[in-house]
């Protein structure tokens, strides 16, 4: 854990360095991370020069889905590790042009527990949970949401066809994490990604203290 | 590990003393892990004594469900942890009346990685992944399929409304284990939790060494 924290210091520097704003995008599997990259990437590409990582324990299938975007991406397999650590980041920096970024999205294996306890050296957090997972895992899954600036509900198209209460959620999430921002995303119609994109944008043209998730945690 | 191990050996020489048999239950947060021992417990009444170890990171709420069917049932807590492990169990069977059981149903936490390397003493694994997390899921998650005996498909209900190729699922779960059954079940119209109960019910039936998952995996 020392060794981490070591890492994600050193890479949040890197990334100040470059002023480059980095978010690390948490959630289970299936939540539909890789979807709401997909929706919102797009509408971010006039305004800033964007890269992501993707971090899987096997396949390059969400590399490659980023790839067709054409937003330049770096695959991370942890051959079956539980979430991304801050070496890993570390590594794949190699990869990337710090120079030409303003933006690095971290998008961490799917898994609701393990990755939150692991900073990578964001600046942001973003907890992703899909309507179809239940509106009982913000109790369950406290973690997730606790150190997040934002929270996006995905799949709102399936609510007609779920037991998902959105109030439930929301007072769960407030429960831990009181500020927190909560946006709903529906892949069919599009909803939601402008706010999700506009979101970001803001969020990284503010100073960095203002809303770093290390300092948020304590960490 | 190698206490875990240790543990899991005393764990199912205590399920072969008392003649009970003991299934893992895996998969990730929201899949449906409780609604299908909902559906599928109450077929079993009859035919079984029947107990269920709830795994969770926080809340009760798990076990209120299965004590609602008026089965015995503990609730053990990971405090954050990820994963079940061997000396969970081992401490949990303190509070469970072996001599008065057949079958013990252990719900481990929602992970889709973690809990699938750790033994727990169990026979029988079952892999529970819902049509809302993706058909792209066995390729991504070997792990969590390679070990099962059973696959069990939830929330079918959703096929008409989710992208979701079931064809696709069989063939690589079936890549990476190659006899595993398959069964859909959707808690909309009960469908499949009786195959799931008559499966349950049959393995059950079966002499331990024809399928215990430990040895199947080599553990």
């Amino acid at each position: 854990m020392e060794q981490n924290e070591h890492a994600a210091r050193e890479n949040r520097r890197r990334f100040d360095t470059h002023n480059i704003r980095c978010v690390n995008l948490l959630g289970g599997a299936g939540c539909g991370k890789t979807a709401l990259l997909e929706g919102t990437l797009p509408l971010l590409k006039d305004s800033c020069r964007a890269a992501v990582l993707e971090g899987d324990l096997a396949t390059t299938r969400d590399a490659k889905r980023i790839d067709a975007l054409g937003v330049p991406v770096v695959q991370l397999l942890t051959e079956g590790g539980c979430h991304l650590n801050a070496t890993h980041v570390q590594q794949a920096l190699e990869q990337v042009s710090l120079d030409e970024l303003d933006l690095l999205i971290i998008e961490n294996v799917g898994n609701p527990i393990c990755p939150a306890n692991f900073d990578l050296g964001e600046h942001l957090r973003v907890a992703v949970l899909s309507v179809a997972e239940g509106h009982d895992k913000p109790s369950k899954y406290p973690l997730l949401f606790k150190d997040a600036q934002l929270v996006v509900i995905t799949k709102c198209d399936l609510l007609p066809h779920v037991d998902f209460d959105l109030d439930i959620v929301q007072t769960d999430v407030r429960r831990v994490n009181r500020s927190v921002e909560l946006i709903r995303t529906d892949i069919k119609t599009g909803q939601g990604f402008d706010r999700v994109a506009e979101w970001i944008r803001g969020s990284a043209a503010r100073p960095a203290t203002e809303n770093s998730a290390a300092e948020a945690s304590g960490g």
